[in-house]
C-alpha cells in the first residue's frame, strides 16, 4: 500500500481507523456472539449481554492493524481477536464482584443483575472458552502468548491487592502492576496479531513490545482520567480509585512532592478508606498545584513515544498509520 | 508386568496403591509446589497452603495409573498431575467462595483466612498457571483436554447455580451437571495419562470413559456421604447441600416415591433455604424409609461397573490390578 494511496491519506482519526476495519471488526463481532453457545443458557445469556455492551474493541482492533502490518490476516483467524475480548471481559466480571461494583461503562454491572456466583462462573467460562478455542487452532504460539498473559494479569491482580491502601508503593512496583495487570494483555493481542500475519521473530517481539507500551500508556491515561473524568461522558466516578484505597501514579507523585504533614494526611485517608467529596476536592487541587496529573500524563507520553519507536522498522501503509492513530488514542480518549 | 508378580498379589487396598506409586506420586508433589514460583508472594503462600491441606491426590493417580495401563510415564511429564490438581484446587478456592464456606478438610478455608478477593484471584492464578504449563508441553492433545475439560466443568457450576432452590429438576438435568462439574476432570486425567503413556487412540477412549464413569460414582457417592457422613471423620456438616438448596440425586429420587404432601413439604423447604436440625432428621427419615440412598448407591455402583467394563480389553497387571482398587475406593470411602 503507498503512501499516496487516498485511503490512507484520509485516515486521520480513530472514526477513520474503525471504518477502516469495519469488516473485520464485524467479523470479531460476529465470532463474539457465535460461540457464546454453552449448554447452561444462563451463560449465554449474561456473556451475550456483557460483550454487547459497549466495549471498543481495542485489543482486536490492534490484534488485526498487528497482522497487516506483518502481511495479512485471513477470516478464520478473526476469531482470536474475539478470544481475547472474551478474556478482556471475563477480567471485567471478576474485577466488578472483587470491587463490589454496581455501575460499568454507564449500565448495571453483571453482578447487580445476576449476583456475584453468576459474574464469576460466567468469568471463568469466558476464561475457559477463550483457551479451548485456542487450543484448537493448534499453534503452540498462540497458546503460550495468551497463557502467559492470563497468568500474569491474575499477578497483576493480586500483587495490586496487596498494595491496595499500601500508600509506601514505590513507582517501580506501580509501574510493574500496571504492566502485567493491563499491558499484557495489550502486547498478546499484537503479538498473536503479527503471529496470524506471519511476522519473523523480530517483528512479533517489536510488536509485542509496541502492545506493551500501549498498554502501559492506556493505564496510565486511565490513572489521571479517575481525577479528570466527567462522570457522564465515561460513566466513571470521580476518585473511584482512591476510594479503593489504590495508590496510583499522581499520587506517588503527589506523595514524591508535597509537605510531610500533607502526605501524612493523605495517607491516613486512604488506609481508612474514608474520602469525602471535600477530601477529594483538596487532593484534587494539591495535584493541579504539584503537577502530579500533568507528571502522570507525560509519563504515558513517554510510554506512546516509546510505542512508536518499536513501529519504525515497519514500512509506512494503512496499518502503521492506523496503529499511531490508535496509540494517539490511547492517551487523548477525554478528547 | 505379569499375573503372578508378588507386588501384584500385595496389592489388595488403597494403601497398597498409594505405596507402590509412592515415587511418582511424590515426583508430583515436588512440581505442585515448585512451580508456585509466582512473583506475588501472597499467590504463593495461599496456593502452598491449600495444596498442602490434605487433597489425597486422587487426579494425578489416576493420571499415573492410566499413563502406565497403556505404556510408562517418564519424569517429566508428571508435571502435569500437579497441573490438574491446579485445576482442582482452583474450583475449590472458587467454590469456597461461591458457598461461603468457613471449613474445608477440617480446616479454615482459605477465603476465611484471607479473604474472597484473594481466593478468587489465588482461583485464577492457578488455573492460568496450569493453562501456561501445559502449553509449554507443545502437545495439542493435552492443551484440548484440559481446556475442554474447565469449559465444561464451569459450565456445570453455571447449570448447577440455575438448578439450585430449583426442586423440579430432573434425573437426567441431575446427571449432566454431575458430568460436566465432577467427572469431566476426572475423565481429563485419564485421557491425559492415556496420551502420555502413548496409548492408541481406542485406548485413550477407553480410559477417558472410565474417567467419566468414575467421576460419576465418585460425586453420587458424595452426594449420599452428605446425608450419612460422620462430620468428625470428613470435615463435612451432614445436610450441607439441602442447606444451600442443591437438590441431589437421594432427594431426586425421595421426590419420585414418596407422599405428595411429603414432596410439597421438602420442596417448599429446599426453596426458602430454611432446614432446621429437626427438618433434616425427618427428610433422611424418610429417605431410608424409601431407599433413596440404597438407590443412589446402586447407582454409584453402576458407575464403577461400567468403569470396570471400560477396563476390560487392558492386559492384566500393577496399573489395571490398581484402577479397579481406586474404582472401589471411590464407592466406599467411608469405609
Amino acid at each position: 500500500m503507498s503512501g499516496n494511496s487516498p485511503t490512507l491519506q484520509n485516515l486521520t482519526n480513530m472514526a477513520d481507523v474503525w471504518d477502516a476495519y469495519r469488516e473485520e471488526l464485524n467479523e470479531v463481532e460476529l465470532q463474539v456472539h457465535k460461540n457464546l453457545n454453552s449448554e447452561a443458557s444462563l451463560i449465554n445469556t449474561i456473556s451475550s449481554q456483557i460483550m454487547a455492551s459497549g466495549g471498543k474493541r481495542i485489543r482486536p482492533l490492534l490484534l488485526i492493524l498487528s497482522a497487516k502490518l506483518c502481511g495479512f490476516i485471513q477470516r478464520e483467524y478473526l476469531l482470536l481477536g474475539s478470544l481475547i475480548e472474551y478474556i478482556h471481559t471475563a477480567t471485567l466480571l471478576h474485577d466488578d464482584v472483587l470491587d463490589e461494583a454496581d455501575i460499568r461503562r454507564g449500565e448495571k454491572t453483571a453482578r447487580r443483575i445476576w449476583g456475584n456466583h453468576a459474574s464469576i462462573l460466567v468469568g471463568d467460562y469466558l476464561y475457559s472458552q477463550a483457551m479451548t478455542q485456542i487450543a484448537s487452532f493448534h499453534n503452540h504460539g498462540f497458546n503460550e502468548s495468551l497463557a502467559d498473559a492470563c497468568r500474569k494479569m491474575t499477578e497483576g491482580e493480586v500483587l495490586q491487592l496487596c498494595a491496595n491502601s499500601r500508600p509506601e508503593i514505590t513507582e517501580p512496583e506501580y509501574l510493574q502492576i500496571v504492566e502485567y495487570k493491563t499491558a499484557t494483555l495489550v502486547a498478546a493481542s499484537c503479538k498473536i496479531g503479527a503471529a496470524i500475519g506471519e511476522g519473523t521473530p523480530a517483528e512479533q517481539a517489536a510488536l509485542s513490545r509496541f502492545g506493551l507500551n500501549l498498554g502501559m500508556a492506556f493505564q496510565l491515561t486511565d490513572d489521571c482520567l479517575d481525577y479528570l473524568a466527567d462522570g457522564a461522558r465515561l460513566g466513571k466516578t470521580l476518585g473511584k480509585d482512591i476510594r479503593q484505597g489504590m495508590v496510583t501514579l499522581p499520587l506517588l507523585h503527589l506523595f514524591q512532592t508535597c509537605e510531610d504533614d500533607q502526605r501524612q494526611w493523605i495517607k491516613s485517608k486512604v488506609q481508612s478508606r474514608a474520602i469525602t467529596d471535600e477530601d477529594l476536592t483538596t487532593i484534587i487541587s494539591l495535584m493541579h498545584e504539584h503537577h502530579s496529573l500533568t507528571y502522570a500524563t507525560q509519563r504515558a507520553e513517554e510510554y506512546v513515544k516509546a510505542a512508536s519507536l518499536d513501529l519504525e522498522p515497519f514500512a509506512d501503509g494503512m496499518a502503521k498509520r492506523s496503529l499511531a492513530i490508535v496509540s494517539q488514542y490511547m492517551v487523548n480518549r477525554d478528547q
